[in-house]
This record gives C-alpha cells, structure tokens and sequence, in this order.
C-alpha cells in the first residue's frame, strides 16, 4: 500500500496548505460516504451512467453495476455542457431517480452540484456531492460544499496545478468539511488523440503531500472507451484509493459521453481484471 | 497482454504511417538486442547510470543492476545537457568503459548518440542506439540510425504528439531499420511539480497504433527518484514491454540527475514488487 | 482598421456557435457601457486597481486613470483567490465605494460577479459584470448573466480553447444577452517566466468567427509591470478594441497583484504612447 | 524602441547565461549580415519562399519581395518535415540557386542547416545559418555553429522555455560566435485553431534579459495566412528587431506551407502598413 518506497524529503516547491497537509496530520483521512470507506485498504469502484437519461436508462445500468462490484452510483442529473445547445441533464427529477435507484440498489450515491443556488436540493438526495473540473475554483461553491454535512468529490481542473488543486481542497476543509475525495480526470496539454492526458503521477504526489484519499476517473481522463481498461489497471497499481468510471447500458445511444463509457460485460470483466492487480499492491476490491 | 478488452474500432484522427502501422503488420514486432527480445511476454528490465562518470561508479552500479534483474546495461557517453557549462559526459572513454563492463557482466548494451558523425563510433561499442527526446525531430539522425544495422530506441519529444513520434520512427524503418523500440519519457505540460508529465496512456494508444515495442523512462518521467517505483508499477500494469530507469550506485553525488536516480537496494526491492505486477497482467519479469 | 488582409475561407476546425457567428450577423457589435461604445474605431481603455482595498486607495486611483485617458473604470469588490486565506475583497461595501467614484468621476464601472446569487447585487452597482476566467465554465453564472440587463465582459478561461470560449458567449447570448465583450487575458502553457502566455493572435481569430468585440487584459496576461507596456502597445497593433489594465496609487503596499499593476505616471504615459500606434492603424483613443 | 517603460528590477527566476546576459554586456548586440544590421533602430524584413522548389518559382519570389521592402531573402533547400514522404527539399541545388539570387538581387541569404556534416557546405552559399525549431537543442549542430564565421539565426523550440531558449544561444557564443539573432516562431499549447501560439511576450522578455536581437516568425507562429498581417504588425509594436516571413509567388501551388505564406501583393500592402506602426514606436523600415 506504500507507494513511496525511496525516503527522500518532500520539497513540493510550494507552501502545502495547512489543513490538508500530511505534514500536519500524518494519518490518512478516510472518508465516510453512507457507510462505504474510502482511503484505507479497500479500493472503491464508483461506477454508473454519465447522465442519467431515463429511468430504464438509469435503473438497468445501476442494477448491473451494484452486481458487477461497484461500491458507489454516479449519475450526473445536472450536466455542465460547453455547449448551450447539449443535453443540460434532467435536474431535480434525474436526482429522484437516482435517489430510488440508490435505496433499492443500496449504493450510496454521488451526483454533481454546479451551482450554490443547488447546494440544498442536491444534498437532500446525495450521499456525497461532486464538484466538477469546471468548478474547481468556483470559490463560492467550494465554501458552500464547506457548510454542507456530506461528502465531497472534488476534481481537478483540467488546467489546475497540484498547488491549485490542494488549494482548492482548503476551501473547503477550512469551512469546517474534511470529508473530501480528489479526483484525478486528466489534465489538458498539447496532446490530442486522447480527449485529456490522465496524470497518474498525481496519486504519489497527491497522497504524498495531502491526508486525503485520491481516485482517478479514467473515463474523462481518456475519453476513449477502449483505453478505459488500461489505465484503470494502471491507476490501481499506482496506488489510487478508488475509480470513478462511466458505465452506460447501452453507450452507442447514450445521450452524454457514450464514447468513453465501458457496457455491462466490460465493466464486469474489468473487475475481475482489477481484483488481481490490487492483491498485487496489497489492496483489496471488494 | 492484452491491453485493449474493448473491441472498438480505433480512430486515431491522423492517418498512421505504413511501415509502422499495426494495421497493415498486426503481429507485434520483437526487438532482439544482442539476444535479449522486447515486445513478447517479456517485460524487460533497462538499468544504470545516466553518465558514466568513472570506471568504479559504472561498475559497481553494473554489476549491481545486473545482479538486481536488469536484462539490457543502460549509461550516457555522450549527454545532451541544456547548459554547455553542465557535464557534458565522457566521450569516447565512456564508450570504452561501457563497452568493458557490458562484456563482463553480460548484459546487453543501450547508450545515446547525438550527432550523424558519432553514429558509426557509437554502434562499434553499443547493441542498441538511443536517440534522445532533443532529437526526435533530428531528421538526418533519424536517417543515419536507419542506415545502420543495431537496434534503436527512439524517445518521444517532451513536447511531440503522438503523430509526430511514429512519423519519427517511420523516418528509421524507411530507411530499412524495423528494429525500433519507443520509449515514453515523459512530456512537457503546465504542471511543475513533476520535472515532466510521464504520459502512460501513450502505451495502449502506441501499441494500439503500431506493432513496435513500447517502453517507459520513469526517471525522466518524474524527475522524482521517491516517484519512480509508483509509476514504474503503473507502467507495468498499463502495459509496456520495459522499463529504462537511472540507477546510481551513490545518487547523492551524481554529476547528473542524482534526484532521479534509484540507488542499489531501492532498485532491488523494486523489482521484487514489479514481478508481483507483471504475473497480474499476464506477463513476466525474469 | 480591418486585420485581416488575406481573403482566405476561415476555417476554424469547428462549427462556429450561430449567436456569435459573424457569418450569420457580419456587423460588428457594439456594445454600450453607459455610454461608453466598444467595437467601434475607438479603442476603449479599462482600468483601476485589481481590488477596493479602502476609500482612499480607490479614489485616488479612479480620479488619476479618469485624468489620464481611462473610459471605464475596474475594481474588484469580489475577488477570486487560489488561497481561502488570501484577501477575499471588501465585498458589498466594495460595491458601495465603486458605486460613488463611478458617479464622481463619470466613469462607467465594470466589476466581477463570482455567485449566481450575487448578481443582482452587483447589477445594482455596475455598468457592464465581469464574469472572470475560473468562472468561463460556471454555466448556472453564464445563463444568470444572459437574464441580467447588463453589458457582460467576459474572460477567457486560462486553459479554455477559442471554441469553448465562443461557446461560453453563446449561453449568455442564448439568453437574451447580446451586449457581450470577450476579453482575452492570458492563457496557460508551460513557460513560467510570465504569468501567463498573452494569447494575442486570439483578437483577429475572435474577430473574424465572431461579431463581438475583443479586448485585451495585459496585466494578467504577462502579470509583470514592466511588460504590460510593451504587451499593450502590442494589443492595440492587432486590433484590439479595448484594453482592461490593472492601475494603482501605491503598487508597492497593494493587497493583491501589485506586481502587475502600474502606478499613475505609467499610465499616463502608456495612454500617450498608445496614442500613436491607434493613429496608425486607423483607430481612435479619446 | 525602449519597450520596457518601467523601472521595475528584474527577476526572470532562473540564472541569466552570462555571455548572453544583458547584465553583463548592457548594449544591444548589432548582427551584421553580409552589410544588413539587426538589433539597432531599424526592423529588417527576412522574406521568401519555405521551400526553394524550382528556379521559376524562386526567383520569381525573390525578385518582388526585394522590390517590395525585403533588407534579407529567405529560402530553404534542406527541409526539416515531419514525415519522411513529404518533400525533403532540393538539396545542395536549392543551394546554389538561393546563391545566383541572393547575388542578383543584392539581398543576403539566410537558409537553414540540419546537420553537423552540412554545416560547411551551407556555410558556402548562406550569408546567415538557420537553426530550426526542431533543432534548438541539438546541441553538436550548435557547437559547429559556434564555431562557423558566419551569424546564426536561432529559432526557439516550440517547447523550449525561455530559459532554455538562452541557454541554446549560450552554446553558440561559447564557441566564439556572438553574431546570434533570437527568433520566436511559436509555442506549442493546448490550443488548436492555430499551428501554434505565437508569444509575443518573448520579445520584451528576451531583450530585457539579453543582449541579442529578437526576431519574430508570424508564419509559423500562426500557419495561417490571413492572420500573418495582423501579428506582424502587433511585432512591430512590441519591439520586435525584425521579421522572417513566408512569401511565395503562387501559394496555392506551394509543396511547403502555402496555408501561411504571404502572396507578393499581400506582402508588398503589408510592408507599408508596417511602416507607420515602426514609426509610431520611433523604430524605421527602411
């Protein structure tokens, strides 16, 4: 489970901000999402559709990630698009949805929150909230995550340095909420052919200089669903406390993402694929 | 071994060059380098100094790497150093020194070359040519490795895409040389708390793309020698066929890259855990 | 005052969004601050200090840039900042100062916007909202923003591609909001002697997709006084219309971006000098 | 011509080479190119075709940029490309006929060396080396050339940061050369709607820091034609000692970089825009 192996000291280049500094709390943070750790031994697969669609949709990805192994639901009912013109997500209903689903399945359930105005309603619903990339400085939804009692999921912009990122991080614990995840989903650079470059040195780096736990989104890191199975092996190995992926029944008519998102077998195969990497780093999947 | 579980049909948004193109040779290209062969089960193991400083550092971390697991003798003769005030490596003594030790100890032999007039000096004393990530676009070096009858190990650009690197490594097979490994390094983003951003997607995607070996540089990758082993683990699981690392029998008094390098029983217990990876993954440490 | 001499197809790589298209609506926008007109020949200096530190901070510094040649007057109340522990702004009694030197000096006042539950409130002080980089994203601001009955100047994200940053316009256009300026203040790359790398060749790519106006924000773009004239100079060549700069009394003690902010004699200065590159490429500073 | 109206100390955050450093020889370096100067109050206009690719289309070309303003023709024979089936260039022919029109016209000659064994046979016919982009850390290349009796043309890398950029010209003059010109051509980022991001920022930054003059490359720095006025004019404005730009006589039929070259009466028009924004900032096209 040690993935630093060589004990040189840490000299990050900048100052760690004091509530999520190991330095200041050596022991790791383990996050608490309805009774589903996340940071200790276990690796956490969160799984489920980009967006959530349709109650058919919906219902028959989360039954069959709930079977294949998965530990939590993700399902976006609020969709930050670049375009105007996108499927902007079902809001309140899409969260009704994904409440029934989480009870019946179960699986705790994160879902996003874009806006301050929406900090209530979603949290009425959701086990943890996720602020997206786009968000990730939003400072006045960070500090309204801070108010709030549950869980955040909070993902690095696709443009944010570690430092930022970290900062970001202080937001929140600096409001009272220490209860945060951060998630790696690929950070944008020259490259093209796959939609971001996913920064799999930022678990070491993260882990390393923060308490908090750290996952990894493969599907957005990549954008590819054929490259899913690769990296998420990789992200395991690396020493990623969970893995947050996109999961769609049927992805060739998926609405949002269906490009990067695993079907049920492949999902279900991947599992089994992980479990064997995770005893390798004296890790578990549950 | 199989990296890609997802049977979706690949659209790499550029037209991949023939000669290396998986599509029109599927099966995958092994590298033989002195009787050592990269790109089958085997996950090959590259090993030492970034410069050879002197005859007792370079033998003693050989001999170290060579009892250790490495399969192929890695060290700079000639360094390509962004300051012409930096070490600028040994020469021709250098060559003579790691031509001594690769005998003894008898492993294979992989140093850079940096100029079209030292390519036919260099392959006297090596059993592969590197050619540098500075020199990817060094288009009559490329010409000139293609002409020659050892094998090449090509690293990518800090700052190439994809594209770029397998046009690079046309520019050698067209000259009738299809012997060419690619080796991620590491690529340049906004990020700085790595010295590079290692890029470990660029393993599927490559061996998705072209039947060449692909290898991963961890040290240059992180800049981070208490990083190389998390992501040394991850490129395992990801997929390549090797590893090149910098190993120094005293890194604290490196002339060259000391903070990157592993030193003797950091590389040792490294590749215990390794092996532990690559049986995961179906593949194999020797 | 046309840019572009070449009469060549634009083909930006992607469907231009239809509200901010020039191909739909060729006209230029202008768009009324007050009074003030940006898009037309005259080009439209912006400036003040970063943030409302104190009455006599701001005062001083708004009556000197309304002295030496400014249009419309900036200053933030709100401010967003990487570090929670950073100076968050004066907040509303921020507004109340910018309310009264905006009527004092006759200047117009731009100032940022950061919650969408905040813009009423600072519709009820500004001429024009800015919604700044971090915020390009926050669409929930963006849609609240194309309600609101204001002029919007709008950033560019700092890792946000022109696309995005078209498309970003679209959702305030979409909403009824066609008084939109898009500012280009830098974005992010791996060079790290400035702040950020100016993107200058954004104005004529923005001008010939788009019917918006297009200003500059050099103090960001480069964050080092001594450049922001150079830089400036630069942006008034390339046909901009506007230019946002960051001025201040005392830059030495500000609380935020003292380094990237001129002090009243380099203003004054800089005004005179621009003067004369305006002349020459047939535009107007008043 | 002083483009730096501030007197603020500086601090580029890493160590300034010496025999470059401005600190250490204040007065600006004059380039002395077979009579024409560069680095003093006039701005020099390097022109020509990418390519030479017959003696029609070459002289053609070189005839009217000399009519049209050009103090210097450019012409490639040995070509830099990305992939071995694109054109390499006409070789030592190329050569000889830049030699017969580089006579005829009276304009010195600039063209570019790609290799260590080639630096003596360009050096016969060139007035001026280039070293491309590709090659700005190809450092033996850069050693001969600092060993040439000629002056060198240095093209940033698109990934090289400043830091290196000075360091790449530090090579040259340690070997005896000071007769170096800096030239920015672009940075590769994540934006995609041009070929690369023209930093303009370079030029204020590299001349405060050295002692070199700095040129300007819009052609590559944009790759697109239409676009090629307006950045050059926003050079000329910055401080810029000088421009190199693509002209070709026929474009469309161009083998190299057409979408970017300039046709002659688009050159011919732009030159005498040029010349009252060199006016407006006390600099002279002659």
């Amino acid at each position: 489970m040690e993935t630093n192996s060589c004990d040189v000291p840490v000299n990050a280049g900048f100052p760690i901000p004091p509530r999520v500094s190991r330095k200041i709390k050596p022991e790791a943070t383990i996050v608490n999402v309805a009774g589903v750790t996340i940071g200790g031994s276990d690796i956490v697969i969160i799984a489920g559709p980009c967006a959530v669609e349709s109650q058919d949709q919906l219902f028959e990805t989360a039954r069959a990630v709930a079977a294949g192994g998965a530990g939590i639901l993700r399902g976006g009912a609020f969709k930050p698009r670049s375009s105007p013109y996108n499927f902007q997500g079902m809001g309140e209903e899409g969260l009704r949805l994904l409440g029934l689903i989480s009870k019946e399945t179960g699986l705790p359930l994160v879902t996003e929150v874009m806006d301050t105005r929406q900090v209530e309603l979603v949290a009425g619903y959701a086990d943890m909230l996720q602020i997206g990339s786009r968000n990730m400085q939003n400072f006045p939804l960070l500090k309204e995550a801070g108010l709030c009692k549950k869980p955040i999921l909070l993902k690095r912009g696709m443009m944010a340095t570690i430092e930022e990122f970290l900062l970001a991080a202080e937001y929140i614990l600096n409001q009272g909420n220490d209860q945060v995840i951060l998630c790696e989903r690929g950070i944008r650079t020259f490259e093209t052919s796959t939609r971001n470059t996913l920064d799999l040195s930022a678990v070491p780096m993260l882990k390393r200089l923060s308490h908090l736990p750290v996952i990894i989104d493969p599907s957005h890191g990549t954008g590819l669903r054929w490259m899913v199975p690769a990296m998420t092996k990789a992200a395991v190995a690396v020493g990623a406390d969970g893995i947050i992926m996109e999961v769609h029944c049927n992805p060739e008519e998926a609405l949002c993402d269906g490009h990067q998102s695993l079907n049920l077998p492949e999902f279900e195969q991947l599992i089994k694929e992980l479990k064997k990497i995770a005893l390798a780093v004296d890790r578990n999947i549950s």
